[in-house]
């Protein structure tokens, strides 16, 4: 029994927002294949922006992409959120020791945190208290090169893997573009907004449409304890995240009025 | 100068996760209409569980549907964190006072704030550094009655016009399934989780898909300072919600990983 139990490896349930057939997600898996067995379930194309939407109204499909021992990847029709809620449900032969979003083909620090499906990935892990943890990288080339992320994605996940993460908790790890990294930070979400998020285009038949885009702006590029200080020095930014969202520290506010 | 200030209504904008069609926004509006100019952006039709997506890929259009004193409603094809940008952007002549999201049809309670598009809305309204609130039913009916809540929206928007609220901090507010409510009580989120949330089918053609279905679990039945237990109680629920996620009581331990 003792022996069957060793012999078991960890299992790792590993999802993105940009499509099973990105290189993030095989850099990912490739780095952690000595590790773990992994099952890789990710949605059929990109779907950046996705943040925790779930598919409420749409049938969602599973395609069996490859098949090796210790490595299944599936593709599925629907969102990040879905990926992992299916996989769980359907695809996953035990409770799997971590759940692992990305690695995203760019940032996921300050309010990208809440627009990401790569986070979408890990926070859903984390409300099925599942150790979870995001990674993404400053580049949004579809080539972007993860090599230099590699030792850092096996410590962390190893770390992990170990010894867990607090209930209710999960990590959003975030790499800046650079050959080489000047060690890690444990940070903050940076106060930041994007502006300038639409812009109007002209149909040849005549009607108005948008797209959606924008800049970021850091509202305190001073920071240094923020995700964003990090990543603008070169440092890997871990921003550990909470899925209990309540403010706390305005409740006392909020129950002298009284209403 | 001064007289003119006067003379100008505080501008709430209003978005959901049902469609403009939906009752509950109908009733919003209605129930504000005496206190603000409202400018109406929702989608074009329903997009529950959309959390904070955004249409990262996809163009947008916009469509007026009904124009009045005081009253503007447009249709988006959008997701509700999409209404939201495009309306800040292209719709409004002037910042918002207030952004609400509802009324929704369903509860946002527990995790479902992580997954609703109602709440999507809110947070959008909150990275935006505007006051904002969203309002959940605990019933999912397509002609839920929505009357006994009016009195409780525009005392909560009334109070929120007049004294904003904490920057980052937005306002969960859920309303029990009843006629008459006990009274009003400041929240945190219920631990909880979905369970069973894949329904298998068969299609005619050979192949199997899914429904996304499920159960929720509350693990905490009985913490009175839930929201779950709030709405069980026949209470209104209000949470305060942050827009920063940072888990600040983690950092001691992740500081102590030396990753």
């Amino acid at each position: 029994m003792q022996e069957s139990q060793k012999k078991e490896r960890p299992l790792v349930l590993i999802s993105n927002d940009d499509g099973y057939q990105a290189k993030g997600i095989h850099t990912l898996t490739d780095t952690l294949r000595s590790m773990a067995d992994i099952i890789v379930c990710a949605p059929d194309s990109a779907r950046s922006g996705s943040a925790c939407a779930f598919s409420a109204t749409s049938p969602l499909r599973l395609q069996l992409i490859e098949q090796q021992e210790g490595l299944q990847v599936w593709s599925c029709t629907g969102t990040p959120v879905d990926c992992v809620k299916i996989a769980l449900s359907e695809l996953c032969d035990r409770k799997p020791d971590m759940i692992i979003g990305g690695i995203n083909h760019g940032d996921n620090a300050s309010v990208n945190t809440h627009y990401s499906g790569t986070m979408g990935v890990t926070m859903e892990g984390c409300m099925k208290f599942i150790p979870s943890v995001a990674f993404s990288l400053c580049d949004y080339s579809a080539d972007a090169d993860f090599e230099p992320l590699r030792p850092y994605i096996a410590d962390i996940v190893g770390r992990v893997l170990r010894e867990g993460l607090p209930k209710g908790i999960c990590l959003n790890v975030n790499f800046p573009l650079a050959k080489e990294f000047k060690g890690v930070r444990i940070c903050r979400m940076a106060v930041g907004s994007w502006i300038n998020e639409l812009s109007r285009c002209r149909h040849p038949r005549g009607y108005d449409y948008f797209w959606m885009v924008g800049n970021y702006r850091n509202e305190e590029p001073e920071a240094e304890d923020t995700d964003n200080w990090a990543l603008n020095h070169g440092y890997v930014a871990i921003t550990p995240t909470r899925m209990d969202v309540t403010a706390y520290e305005a409740m006392d506010l909020l129950n002298s009025w009284h209403l």
